[in-house]
C-alpha cells in the first residue's frame, strides 16, 4: 500500500478515474473542482470509444494509444461496477461511417483505404448494406464503413460511478473549489491552494482539461499546450419504434459538419458535436445547433419528430498536436493528464492504469512515453 | 359598477384581459388556470401584432377585427401600464415580409397585390431597399414587402401585466386549478367545480384555449370546435453588434417554413414558429428547431453565433375557421372567448373589451358578431 499524499486538480472523467485508482492503492488522495465533478467536458461527450472510425493520417501512435486503450477497458468497466454497484452502459454496439454525396463517398474511400493499410477490421457497405445493419438510415446514403470494433458507455453514468468509486476508496472530493495556485518549492511541488487555504501534497496531478494552461503557478516549462475546443451536442428522447442498432457517424464535407448519433441505454440519442475554436465560450448556438440537425436528419430523417431533450456545449483540451499530455514534468511531483481532446473518455481507463503506475512506481510505462510534455520543447 | 360574479377558465392572455377589465368595472372576478397564468401559449408567442403581414384571403372579416384591435391596442396598453406601473414593451417596429427564391418572389407579389387590393398601407421593396432598412438581411434576399403599420409587444410583460392588473383589482387567481367540471342547471350556467370545491357564479368566460373544447359538462350546442396547434419556438440572445430594427417575417415556400424573428427590448431574439397537427403534443423536436434554424439563418445569417438562451413550444387554439369564438352560447351565462389561434396577443385587448362589454351590457358589440360559436351550426 502506498501512503502519498496526492492532490488532483480537475474532476472530469480522467481526473477522477485516477483519483480512483490512486485512492484504492492506499494513496491519499484529495481532488478538487473548480464547479461539480464529471459536469464539463465529461458531461458534453457522447461517450463514443471509436479509434477505429477516428483513424486520422499521421497519428499512429495515437491509434496505439487508442487500441490500447480499447483492451483495457471491459477489465476497468468490469472493477469500477463491482466496486461501486453502478453499471456504466458499456456496449459493443460498433459504427456506421456514413456518406451520401460523391464528396462524401471519396472521403469515406479515402478514410477507408487508410484504415485498411493500418489492418483495422472494417468493411466497406454499399447504402442497401448499410441501411441492412441499421434500418433508421436514410435511402440518401449511399455508402458506408463499418467499424465493428468501436464501442461505447454512458459517459454520465462512468463519472458519476467514478465519483462514487473515489468515495468508497477513502478519497476526498472538493467541489466548487477552484485551485487557485499551485505550490512549488524549487523545482519541486509541495501542494496546491484553495481560496485561505494551503493544502499539501508529495504529488499533484494536474487533470484539468482545457483550463490546465491557466494554474496559477505553473512554471513556463511545465505549461501543457492546451486550448479549448467547443463541443455542442444535443440530446434527443427516442420512442419505443425509433432505436439506433448502431452509432452512425457522418462527416458531412460540403461544410465540414461532423455529427454522430449515439444511441443510450436510457433511451436518449446523444447527437454531437462541432468543433469550434471559440476560446472558452460555452455557448449553444443558433449555428451550431443547425448544423448539427441537419446533418443527422440528413443522414437519419426519423430523428425529425423526436424531442430535444437537452443542448449543451463542452470545451475538449486540444493540444497542440492533438494528442494528450501525460506523465511527468520538470516540476518534480508535478504529474500531467491533460490534453485528451476527442479521446477522454476514450483514454480514462488508460489514461488511470499508466499515470497511477507513474506515481506508484516511479516509472513511466512504454505506451505513454510519446506523449510527454517534452516533447513540445518548452 | 356591476356586482355580477364572474368565473373565468383560463389564465391566457385573454383570460386574464377579461379578468382585469371585469374587476376593475366592479364585478367580482374569480379566474382558475390549470398550471401557471401565462405560461402556455401566451408565454410561447413572439407578441407580433401584425395584422398586415398576415392578412390572409377569404378572412376580410378577421383582418377587419385584427386592424380594430391595432387601433384599441395603445389605449389598452396606456391603462394597463398605468394602474400596474409595468412596462410591456409596445413597439412600433414594422414587419418586413422577405423572400429568396423564385417561388418565395411569387408568393410575396401574390400577398403584395392582395394587401394593396385591400387598401392595406404597404411598400413593394428591392433586396437592395429591404436592406437599407434591415442591414442584418442576408444578400440573398432579393425582395421584400413592408408593414410599418405592423406593431409588437412582449407577450411575457403583457401577461404578467395582466395578471398584477387583476389582483390590484381585486380580482383572484387560481393557479393549479384546473376546473373539473363546468355547472349547469337547466340550460343556465350556475358554476364550476374544482375537486371537491364548488364556486358559483352568474357568468362563466370559457377561455381556456385549445383545452376549451374538453371542459367536462359542457352541452355539444356549446362545445367550440378548436384544436392545438403546436408552434414550437427559440429565444436567441443577441449582442451588442447584433440587433434587429424590424421584424423580419420569411415565408419559405419550398418547405412551407414560416420563420419570423422578433427583436425584444430585453436584448433577446424571438425564432418562430413552426404550425403543426400534432395534438396536445407539446414536445421541442429537431426537426422543428431545425426547420426554424435553417429558414431563420437564411435570411438573417448573423444569428449563427447567437446563443440559443431557450426552446419551448405552445399549442394555439386554432378553431374550424381560423378565426376566435367570442361570445354567448346557448347556455345563459356562459360566455366564450376562444380559438384566437395565432392571433392571441393582437386580439387580447380587443377581445377584453367587447367580452367585458357583454357581460356587463348585456349586449354583442357588432364587431365580433361574425365570431359568435353560432356560426357553426353545432
Amino acid at each position: 500500500m502506498s501512503h502519498k499524499r496526492v492532490l488532483i486538480i480537475g474532476g472530469g472523467a480522467i481526473g477522477l478515474a485516477i483519483g480512483w485508482r490512486l485512492a484504492r492503492a492506499g494513496c491519499s488522495v484529495a481532488l478538487f473542482d473548480r464547479g461539480r465533478v464529471g459536469c464539463s467536458a465529461s458531461w458534453a461527450s457522447a461517450g463514443m470509444l471509436s479509434p477505429l472510425s477516428e483513424a486520422q493520417f499521421e497519428e499512429e501512435d495515437l491509434l496505439h494509444l487508442g487500441l490500447k486503450a480499447m483492451e483495457v477497458y471491459p477489465d476497468f468497466v468490469g472493477e469500477l461496477e463491482a466496486e461501486t454497484g453502478c453499471c456504466v452502459g458499456y456496449r459493443r454496439d460498433g459504427v456506421l461511417l456514413v456518406g451520401i454525396t460523391q464528396d462524401d463517398l471519396e472521403y469515406l474511400k479515402f478514410r477507408y483505404r487508410y484504415q485498411r493499410e493500418l489492418g483495422l477490421p472494417v468493411t466497406y457497405l454499399s447504402g442497401a448494406e448499410a441501411r441492412s445493419k441499421e434500418p433508421h438510415l436514410s435511402a440518401q446514403v449511399s455508402a458506408a464503413v463499418w467499424c465493428p470494433g468501436d464501442h461505447q458507455v454512458d459517459n454520465r453514468r462512468l463519472v458519476m460511478a467514478l465519483k462514487r468509486g473515489v468515495e468508497a476508496a477513502g478519497g476526498e472530493i472538493f467541489e466548487d473549489a477552484a485551485v487557485d495556485e499551485l505550490l512549488i518549492d524549487g523545482m519541486r511541488v509541495i501542494g496546491v491552494r484553495v481560496g485561505e487555504k494551503v493544502h499539501k501534497g508529495d504529488t499533484v496531478v494536474l487533470a484539468s482539461g482545457c483550463w490546465s494552461r491557466l494554474m496559477p503557478g505553473l512554471p513556463d516549462s511545465a505549461k501543457p499546450p492546451v486550448r479549448p475546443v467547443r463541443g455542442q451536442v444535443a440530446r434527443l428522447g427516442t420512442t419505443r419504434e425509433f432505436a439506433l442498432n448502431t452509432i452512425v457517424w457522418y462527416s458531412r464535407v460540403a461544410t465540414s459538419t461532423v455529427a454522430y448519433l449515439v444511441p443510450k441505454g436510457d433511451g436518449t440519442l446523444v447527437l454531437g458535436a462541432t468543433s469550434e475554436e471559440m476560446g472558452f465560450d460555452e455557448d449553444v448556438t443558433a449555428g451550431g445547433m443547425f448544423e448539427l440537425l441537419r446533418a443527422a436528419w440528413e443522414v437519419v430523417p426519423g430523428i425529425y419528430d423526436l424531442r430535444v431533450v437537452e443542448s449543451m456545449a463542452g470545451l475538449r483540451p486540444g493540444s497542440r498536436d492533438d494528442a494528450p499530455i501525460l506523465g511527468k514534468t520538470p516540476v518534480e511531483g508535478l504529474i500531467m493528464a491533460t490534453g485528451h481532446y476527442r479521446k477522454g473518455i476514450l483514454l480514462t481507463p488508460l489514461t488511470a492504469l499508466t499515470i497511477a503506475e507513474v506515481i506508484l512506481e516511479g516509472r513511466t510505462p512504454e505506451i505513454i512515453r510519446p506523449f510527454g510534455i517534452d516533447r513540445f520543447g518548452l
